[in-house]
């Protein structure tokens, strides 16, 4: 099948990798000159995915359109706050019929749109598939067993992708929950920045791991509230990629955490970046989505302040911390 | 309050001095003389939490008897296995009507009791409270913050022990649903034999997250199956455990199951120990179970066929991992 993969971030060339690998012809589609030169010319994405050889028959390509015209499955991988302006500009070359893929993780600022709005707003009559779940781009790159789910309200289209994608260590299971799915990975970059914030603190296991517990819940809340399964919170793309992210040690999004847990501002952490750290622009949206809805979302909260706000690291989450004690479910 | 603690592992050690900190009058009853001697000696408990100062004021005991009478809140903190044999023995001197939690996280082998049913058999008529949730004890006596829930069906004996444990860093929540509480404390070391196994393998991140949640939904289909709530999985003894034990790097059970996965056996690994992996008995007595009340657990099953039947740790995970694709929910 012919495949293409916009955006060349460390998981849009995993991704590519993958799908080379299953047999697809892949083209992947890079903005930076430096990254299409790296992937065709050494077989490695030196920038965003350095030491780990590449199939060879992944083709960087600069040019959006020769990259999507002509494939039989497009997936998005780019930093979620410029999918909307990729997408536009892809939009004429896009062919018609096939399954778009979202693998971009992230609420849009200021529309408060989820990444399949955004495909489905720019491309009308499209078929989108959520792909999501635990999967640090890494160990995908690495061959390393890995679970995910590919999501969508047509199952035709989540058949595609999941034999697309799917190979003996690379596991993709069916879901019907759109909403659900990209919830999941979206708000879970948020949780993570806490955990890393009160892992910089100096906080341990048992305080994380409440976190995550505490965390899980609001993002189900927020979930069912916007129209989304409960189940789906319970499974690979919600606890499973929640886990992974607030515990593996390769997390973005909690090593910023970590920083300003450690007292440095989010400026300055920022400024030492290469790469997106997505739970920056969805804490934001997250929680204007959360207000919209009327959803308690302490946890969010807190990471606005700590982020946004000027509050110190350690008052913001010793506030979380220390909430009126009560029963667990409330009923 | 005059509080006994029976059983001074690492963990009734940790609560016996968190209850000593709250101010209340603490009698820890110890079976090794050793122990006993360290306590009231150095107030420290070299075998078991060595490096840790405890609450000069908490009193080690050798006899079972002069521990708990008079008691008004007694815990049991002992190896689950053991806890029957213990409370047979200390029952004639047993309070009646004060609230007896239990700390303890096991399901007795051959009967296939949770360990409120072991208090309950011989205690007739008593008030159980389960105390379970992410608490490493070493962080709990070093005052990191820590949340867990009190279970009871008794809402007045769930609100002792609240405010009996409850401090500035150590949240206690009630609830209501025993079963699930101490099913998930008890489960969750079996997945974390698993997840250790699985790192002792060389597998990553990716692969133990989706066995967190593969194993939490394990977990969860058991628990409703023997009448506890969904929810209860979804709290701080389910998810919030499971993740602490699976993830932290100081869980036992999780260590038991690397030196697996590196393919030591069973009898290699355990002579070394000095305390009791409690996922190795738990792992059986869930598989009984399971088939009992005809659940299907596959994790549960491949860490049994590891640790008792021979199976090498890389042919079972790899089974494991390679089962059908399919959808995550079956509908």
């Amino acid at each position: 099948m012919r495949c293409t993969v916009v955006g060349a971030g460390a998981w849009g060339t995993a991704l590519a990798d993958l799908l080379a690998r299953n047999g697809h012809e892949v083209r992947l589609w890079a903005y930076e000159p430096d990254v299409v030169e790296s992937i065709n010319g050494k077989h490695e994405n030196v920038r965003f995915l350095g030491g780990h050889a590449l199939s060879p028959s992944v083709a960087a390509v600069a040019d959006i359109h020769r990259a999507v015209e002509g494939a039989e499955l497009v997936t998005f991988a780019t930093p979620s706050q410029l999918l909307r302006r990729i997408i536009k500009s892809a939009a004429p070359s896009l062919p018609r019929d096939v399954p778009l893929v979202v693998a971009s993780k992230g609420i849009e600022k200021d529309t408060l749109c989820l990444m399949n709005e955004v495909v489905e707003q720019e491309v009308p009559g499209a078929t989108v598939v959520a792909i999501s779940g635990p999967s640090f781009a890494v160990e995908v790159v690495s061959g390393q067993p890995t679970a995910v789910v590919v999501a969508s309200t047509q199952s035709e289209a989540a058949g595609i992708a999941q034999r697309a994608f799917s190979s003996p260590y690379f596991r993709s299971y069916t879901h019907t929950d759109v909403i659900g799915v990209e919830l999941g990975g979206s708000l879970k970059n948020v949780m993570a920045v806490a955990t890393g914030v009160a892992e910089g603190l100096g906080l341990g296991f048992n305080a994380r791991a409440a976190l995550v517990t505490r965390g899980l819940a609001e993002m189900t809340r927020l979930g069912t509230a916007l129209g989304a399964e409960q189940s789906t919170f319970a499974g690979l793309a919600g606890l499973g990629d929640l886990v992974l992210t607030c515990t593996g040690s390769l997390s973005r999004n909690r090593a910023v955490g970590v920083e300003l847990g450690k007292g440095r501002t989010l400026e300055d952490v920022l400024k030492d970046r290469e790469t997106v750290a997505e739970g920056v622009a969805t804490a934001q949206s997250a929680r204007a989505l959360a207000a919209r809805e009327g959803v308690e979302m302490p946890i969010v909260d807190t990471v606005n302040r700590v982020l946004f706000e000027g509050q110190s690291a350690r008052s913001a989450i010793g506030a979380l911390m220390s909430r009126e004690l009560r029963a667990e479910v409330d009923r």
